[in-house]
């Protein structure tokens, strides 16, 4: 089969590997749609979170296959396999990006997704999904998805259920305001799982004029284009001058945390997701003294997956416009490189296979 | 009567002013003994968020008699102001730090501490407690203290009423390993109260030998001197690897925000409670990405106040230890440089007035 | 005015009466329109819990005007009205059922819904919306509602935001199926509120097959009647034989609670609303022996009140189903028979006026 | 070896076994003391939740040994048994009584105490403690006990735990006042765990002055006898007329859960641990209508087990009163009855080996 291996930094090439042979517990299944993460650029382009550097190891390994967003179908089974993970051949199926193995306290505690170590497919130990088929092994947490939805729309249950999650940890209350800062894949899951809580106003924040409309699709009330427009003053204006409730940050950006810090009432919610390719600064006397805000991080998407993959059934999302841009696997570079490039017309970015 | 006066930075003055004379529903207390802060230190030596800067108007009023951390006793009462503020002429009183006046949000919902007009005794509005009497507004929240308790101590209330709130913030279990960084008042404050919450482990952390053996007479099972010991890994040493469960920042340093998002263990609990004089630069995606944390701000003490003085009367802290240095009235501005000094001796440093 | 007055249980008459007059920060309303409770039904019929027994003194006193959930429109105001209550002459306002006073320290720390002195129109003090004009006293919590609505629909905001809060009590997340114990009103409220929350099974019970198709009407996906369903274990195959997550009761009958507990799976949340008329009987180890419970009382609509407003507004209910019937404010005795009526026709009962 | 086996309700007989013969991941424990439980009696009374009825199957398995709070000394492990565990051959061990298996929804989320094979020792498939020799199986949670504490007052590890995890439910905060009803072994457990949060007041309820008096001993600040003393009033009277923050019910009888919503202030929070061997009859509109409480049930000691070892260790309970009588192995029926006589002198019986 054909599949993507990573050499280096910028060194990714597609390669002849063997049709994985699944062992006890484990599937094989034939990939049909990979969605590529902002994650992925940046691993490509060599970020020191994925290579390492002085203060941490590398966290991608050489000769892994990448892709974690991703939907196929059960093509074949090794001895339990099936009964293992609930499915039939010929399903499709997705897996959560982990796959929590070992007996640490967080997976005795079901905060598998907070194991140790952090195994994801496409980074370490698991091949990803940039090849024809892929291995699901013991461990994996399989989800069924309908086949009556087009395979690059499944494969955004990924990043879905991140945003569903991060939805979880902000605990939304009717009378909310919830921002939304940043409308790519994640931000546009957030502005459809907040909307999905029914509070009081959702208002969505991107630079992209297109994206903003997206975001008008998914169920923003409001949004607000930060080149144009005094966020802050514009969030009191909307709140009685007391700020917004509720903030989820999803841009990454060093300068959306000191907007969020900002714009939030005292006593407010900031939801924090995104990886930072460079160092925040703040004042960070906002956080207790000024405002005794709840900062709560989220990672990943825990028990929100069945979740996310009934959004998608439902069609509440405007995927065929979220689901902007696809290519073929040997065009693998020219879609990583479109979701890295500045001003992309892309939102979500995926491999579709024939 | 004697009192100190705001003109400037740098520049209290001791002046004579009139007793002020009590209005409806209002108190005047003869004050016994006043606190001096961190934050009296920081107003004296110019610090923008109380003289204001290009994005801040000031805080402090000149004129303004400093001093919010005080005990004395009721000398006269205003038409109803005894009943009012259910009290007798001749008890010891305290008040809470802030004056909360108006009918926003905040105060409606009995968060009355976050109030949008920030009234706090000493700063705007209302008068301190760095003169020989002062006058105890309607809006005060009064607390009687029992008068078998030296006056510094009993002014000891405000800054353990803070700590309390922080640790009631931090919702401790009693599994938890519980780290504060920081051993001045409020961090040994924060000590009793972890130790009041019989968590598994409480570890303190400071570069003063001496603020750390005070650290252990307040409850701390362990301590660390960031100066000899790689805290980090001490923790993880003593956490099976994985963290401290809570930390509680109480020094208002930005290396100390660094050294909690690292120490702190996946999924756990970081209370802050400082006022920062400069920005802090951390790596944000720590919060979520890499460990899903919680963190939450705390600011002022509210619903602490009677526990504070319930611990104080009974002798639950070693005060004799903690109340270091007292001066009269006339040596307030000694008494506010020695809050400031570097390698100060003082932990809390006192008005005590005849 | 013609107005409805209390005289005794079953003893209610139409009457003149003066129009009110408002006095400082007060308002007169002309009342156009008044819902029917079930409450109001059990007042009439001399429930002991309104006019007392042997352990409680009498709640209702005679010469009150009963009715607390109104609409109408503001006709005159005393000094101040206008600017207290943020409305002009002309709009359309509703008020909050309970008016509440004093100075405890629910009052206090704004969970006002919970007042010492439990003063709801209609009841006690203040006279409710059963006559032409109504006196809105300075303490009311006035809202205001769109003209475009119709009467009866608008004056739904008061069980709409009843249900909504008993919703925010059962912390719905994504993946959880909830269960709804009748569909009256109230239930009805609870059905659309928790679809508001878009977990992945809104369930409802009701005797009525009427009643159930309003439910499905209102978001629920599934619905039972338990006289032709073994409901237990109904839910117990809707859910990997595990039990509902959330349990909403909303029919003030015994059976429901003891249905309710036992459809629950461990760890799961039940939400109670309801009066009851009669004492319950449980087998009350299996709150905690059994399955480890979360009880979650819920009374009234506080800071919901908006929200039920907006979802009225926005034609998010069947309204010109659920409000079955109206009567003119000279049958009101025929209104309030039909609320009680066994297997009555009617789900919202309205009084409306000219 | 010695052994007491099931035979049926009332028949319990002391054998002869062999000694069990550890397997892989398994110890065999030299049994050192075992107390007895109010269930243990209850279970030999023949109640039905042991035994069944009509609406359950049987619970206990005939030819079953008896005995989940243990404590005992490691003698032989089988492959893998000693590193599966974390102990040593000599060591002091306990274990949790719940042996969690499977592959529920309950014991993936971290919530084995909740496991739908509700598998304790001494009840179903794994022999208890009334026995001189114990098989520890691999899924049993095993903790160290210090050797230098009696082994009876070891034993107490798990109605300890138990007693901690329901404080822990109970969410106590510094100016509650916490009213603990039932001074047993659970009660007194509960009483030692709410003074460990530091509550503003800590009040128990018994009809035995004598165990008033040891929970006076565990930190109880005031104790009321409900014969003597009119309960709901005093604490009104302690409480400003608002009544308790927190009720702990730990006695099993109706009375005390009619009671507990009687004594609590409205929005109060119920805590509920008892098995209860008839059904309670309550105003269920108290915890809705009324007071919106919060009625949280409590099983087990889940995540409690190492702070209670640690709070025995430390000696912080008076355990030579509260372990009031042991017996010898073959006097396990003397023991059984002393649990349950009515006025009976004992607090926690025990059985302790030679």
């Amino acid at each position: 089969m054909q599949a993507v291996v990573v050499y280096g930094p910028g060194d990714y090439r597609l390669e002849s590997k063997p049709i994985p042979v699944p062992g006890t517990n484990e599937l094989v299944m034939r990939v049909e749609s990979v969605g590529i993460c902002a994650s992925d650029y940046k691993c490509f382009t060599g970020a020191p979170k994925y290579w390492g550097d002085d203060s941490r190891p590398p966290l991608v390994q050489r000769g892994i296959t990448p892709g974690h967003e991703f939907v196929g179908v059960v093509v074949e089974a090794g001895p339990g396999g099936l009964a293992h993970h609930g499915v039939q051949e010929g399903q499709r199926i997705t897996a959560e990006q982990i796959v929590p193995r070992g007996d640490d306290r967080y997976i005795r505690r079901g905060q598998y997704w907070m194991a140790e170590d952090t195994t994801i497919f496409g980074l370490r130990v698991f091949d990803g999904a940039m090849a024809e088929y892929m291995l699901i092994p013991a461990e994996a947490r399989v989800h069924r998805v309908s086949s009556s939805v087009k395979p690059e729309h499944a494969a955004f249950a990924e990043p879905l259920s991140c945003a569903l999650h991060g939805i979880e940890r902000a605990d939304i209350h009717f009378e909310d305001t919830v921002v939304v800062a940043g409308c790519g894949p994640i931000g546009l899951g957030m502005i459809v799982g907040a909307r999905a809580k029914s509070p009081k106003s959702v208002i969505a924040l991107d630079l992209s004029e297109k994206k903003l409309e997206l975001a008008r699709l998914c169920g923003a009330d409001t949004t607000f284009n930060p080149r144009d427009v005094d966020v802050v003053q514009a969030i009191r204006d909307l709140t009685d001058g007391y700020g917004a409730d509720v903030y989820m940050e999803a841009t990454g950006h060093p300068s959306a945390v000191v907007q969020g810090l900002e714009l939030l009432r005292k006593l407010g919610t900031f939801v924090e997701f995104s990886v930072f390719s460079a160092p925040v600064t703040v004042d960070w006397s906002i956080i207790g003294d000024d405002k005794e805000l709840d900062i709560r991080g989220a990672h990943l998407g825990p028990y929100c997956w069945p979740s996310a993959i009934r959004l998608i059934e439902d069609a509440v999302l405007p995927l065929d416009r979220i689901c902007s841009h696809q290519f073929p696997l040997e065009k693998f570079d020219e879609a990583i490189a479109m979701v890295g490039a500045l001003d992309s017309p892309s939102v979500k970015v995926s491999l579709l296979f024939e």
